[in-house]
């Protein structure tokens, strides 16, 4: 741990909380439906957790689990619980009972909080995992409907006066866990320290342009790698959060427009839906969004630029606290035409500010040549890379060996230094010994007007190993055929490229939006017959 | 030290440079005068600076001094000196012979890097102290007019090929120190590190909302706590540096216009030559103008927003890294009138968004009410805060006594939090037993059409202990009698704070611009005779 001393302080996001309720206690911080709460309001429900955490007899390290939507509840959550000195696990409300139950006794969870709306949910799980107490937040009346033992408005009104105890012990301790999706196998648990979020809070400020005058629409899961740290980032900005419960297209629009959003986050699929809603207008003025997860096909940023947003095309994974990379956008790209903006924009681009340089390395952890062609695994380290995985030695030596992190994705460099993602190592496709990239497949085929969604995956061949087999969502209405999309593609890419078979229906995907293309692979393997597809 | 690992990288600024050339390597980041290197230019001339250096036999922790005006060579002496392990002091070029002596002296250094228009006061002061090695930076010529040993250009086009071997221990080494103003006494030197550089500088980046659209003119000079971390800041941003080499308000006028400027940074005497220049005009885009040391007085604010300009006011010591508050604007205050918006913004505000609470403290080193009344020592703690004085123990305990820096400046804490200065410890002028802070004077007598620079201090007096005395300096063509004034002054002041005496004259003033009160002190002490004023 770093020394103590006049000049030195540990860094902890819990910090910003602070500040900015010191400095603008009076200005709205946090909007939730009909309330809304001011800073000031923001740092009392925070250091009533702490206090009330403490006094349950949760210790330093101990983990403090949060099952809720979007809300002022789990926003305080991330300044509450590292307060007391205890770590927050922030769950995926969209899992089974089993995979929270999973959870929350892979966690060790002590104590779990859970919304109204996921109290069965919650009940169950905990029941399961045996957690000892459970807190439940009635977000329909606060603080009223519930007085028992188990009303976490009771809790909070519980707290003595003062600050809590301080059990910091350094800015390398563990601020949170979050669980990674776990498309094959059981889901790990990532450790985040304070330290490494509060920088990443700070690039994703510095990167998203945050100030006292954002307003942060929060369309991003807070579940999801802690809301990608932006719940620390607005608020060291101060920043005001606007919560969003469920992910409603309409209600973002009426929200973008009612709350004068000036950011937001989103999967691209957040971005096709925007796009696609009734309610769809130009702004008034630009709205900063910032995406990741699969890459998002050119046509999509254009498209949202054109209604006036910013996209900020970000890549990372939950063991690098969300966002590592940016697509840095070069001001002497502004004037090239909208296709070619596009299609820079969909880059991954280059390591975050606070971040080191991100790799893409061969098996020898050598740099690739940076051709745009040549692919390698991305690599990362530094401030923004997890601490490793809770209680999972093996797995932590595993991910971090030769002292980088694998993301396994695999990616190349451009002339220009940025990263471009070309797949994940266990989605590429082998056919004939040439690798194919299952996501340049993919775009090609959502360049089709009338293809909504794809995703393509290695089919098992006698004679070329494997070929690329398609699994296609067509937009509404839409007639085609398997053999007409197969010629499309024939047209834009190598022939070895093309799928040879395409199946339409509904993708399959996770409950934070990835394909899971495991299930398709199964399907391909089974010649397309399992029924897996939900249609 | 932090310990290291994957997920723990020393933070260090020299990794924004590394960041910014990868990134944008081929745009201009620095422009100096004809000169317009790129990222990448700069970059090199870094690594060759660093390995040169090493090469030079120069070692971890050893001081390598650089005696320039704002130029690309002392630009690049604030990456290239750390990525050689070393520590950089910048040297205040308006110092005479014997001071420039004592801080090679004191600081040890090895080797000193002189621009050619400082030639005869930097081989004066090197002989006098010691200096093994000076190398001419030939502005006019660059690398080419000296060939010799002592040709800066020839020491960099010396080096071997790769990247300096990293020496860095820690990222609590200490990467520059910067030497007081010294009003009385010898100036001491200060020690920042690595981390208090990176935090600050991003901190900066931060509130001056810069970004690589950000193009930064030096009108602070870069040798002035080094030039308030923006070789830093700009740089982790990727904006431009457009280098000025002697302070004239024509030029600024002229590169304001010329090189698309956005930001600059400057005491308010630097404000107050801008708005006076022949060449003044709104501007065509805001201009973020970030100012500090003396509290700028709200006209002036007033007169630079009407121009265009954004106003910034930061607080700080050398001893924080250049700022360490700042007037956070609250968007509330947008609709204020003018003058309410100017008297809220001429306040030194609250800590940055990497600095620890900034506190005023009485002498037990409690709290005084935030009631904008109670007067007490500014004092500070935490990463923004140096290592202490070079080579003075005792010193560094005196300043730290209590665990926290004590700034040696008086001021208040308004009902909103905001600090706002009333003057130095030992500027205040006691009369009756009641404190009278002299930069209150002073602003009233700026007030006036006819005063262009006051100051006020301690004259003794038999009856009441003290009395203010004033020294003024009356706009052009002026004509105004200290009986006018002092009249003035008691008319908007309680009259034991108005002036009894009123000198007029230029003010004395160091080589960073602050009224050199303790000479109008001892000529106060004098009854006004000693002659010192320079008219």
């Amino acid at each position: 741990m770093i020394a103590t001393g006049v000049h030195l302080s540990p860094l902890t996001p819990v910090a910003f909380l602070e500040r900015t309720a010191a400095v603008f206690g009076h200005r709205t911080g946090v909007v939730d439906g009909e309330r809304r709460l001011t800073w000031a309001q923001v740092a009392e429900r925070s250091r009533c957790l702490a206090v009330a955490l403490q006094q349950a007899g949760i210790e330093h390290g101990e983990r403090v689990a949060f099952l809720a939507p979007n809300s002022s509840e789990l926003l305080e959550a991330h300044f509450g619980v590292p307060a007391a000195g205890a770590v927050l696990v922030a769950v995926n409300s969209r899992l089974t009972d089993d995979e929270v139950a999973y959870i929350l006794r892979h966690s060790g969870t002590r104590l779990l909080v859970v919304d109204a709306a996921l109290e069965a949910l919650g009940r169950a799980a905990a029941r399961a995992a045996g957690v000892a107490r459970i807190l439940v937040c009635d977000a329909d009346a606060p603080g009223e409907a519930r007085t028992g033992g188990d009303s976490y408005a009771a809790f909070l009104a519980g707290a003595g006066p003062g600050p809590p105890e301080d059990r910091l012990t350094g800015e390398d301790d563990v601020i949170s866990v979050n669980y990674t999706s776990g498309t094959t196998g059981r889901p790990k648990g990532v450790m985040y320290t304070h330290r490494g979020a509060y920088l990443n809070a700070l690039a994703e400020a510095h990167h998203a342009q945050l100030d006292a005058r954002s307003v942060y629409l929060w369309t991003l899961p807070m579940f999801h790698c802690n809301g990608w740290c932006f719940p620390w980032a607005v608020t060291a900005a101060a920043g005001r959060h606007v919560c969003l419960r469920r992910m409603d297209p309409a209600a973002v629009w009426h929200l973008l427009d009612a709350e004068d959003v000036t950011h937001l986050c989103g999967a691209p699929t957040v971005l096709v839906m925007l796009a696609a809603d009734a309610a769809a207008h130009p702004l008034e003025r630009p709205v900063s969004v910032t995406t990741a997860a699969a890459p998002p096909p050119p046509t999509v940023i254009a498209r949202m630029e054109a209604l006036g947003f910013r996209v900020n095309h970000v890549y990372g994974l939950t063991e690098t606290y969300g966002p590592i990379t940016i697509c840095d956008w070069d001001p002497g790209w502004d004037d090239r035409d909208p296709a070619e903006r596009a299609r820079l924009r969909s880059r991954q681009g280059v390591a975050m500010v606070t971040a080191d340089r991100v790799r893409v390395v061969d098996d020898g952890l050598r740099d690739v040549p940076a051709d745009g062609e040549t692919m390698g695994e991305v690599v990362m380290r530094g401030n923004n890379v997890m601490k490793g995985y809770l209680d999972d030695a093996p797995a932590t030596a595993a991910a971090f060996r030769g002292g980088w992190f694998h993301s396994g994705d695999l990616g190349v460099v451009h002339p220009d230094g940025y990263i471009e993602l070309r797949d994940r190592a266990k989605d590429i496709i082998i056919t004939g010994g040439e690798n194919v990239s299952s996501i340049e497949v993919e775009r090609v085929l959502l360049r089709h007007p009338d293809v909504a969604d794809a995703a393509v995956v290695a089919q098992p061949d006698p004679k070329w190993g494997e070929r690329p087999r398609a699994y296609v969502a067509l937009t509404e209405g839409a007639e085609l055929s398997a053999d007409a999309l197969i010629a499309f593609a024939r047209h834009h890419l190598p022939h070895f490229k093309a799928p040879d078979a395409v199946e339409f229906g509904a993708l399959p995907r996770t409950s934070t939006g990835k394909v899971r293309k495991n299930l398709l692979r199964e399907r391909a393997r089974h010649g397309g017959n399992s029924g897996l597809l939900s249609v």
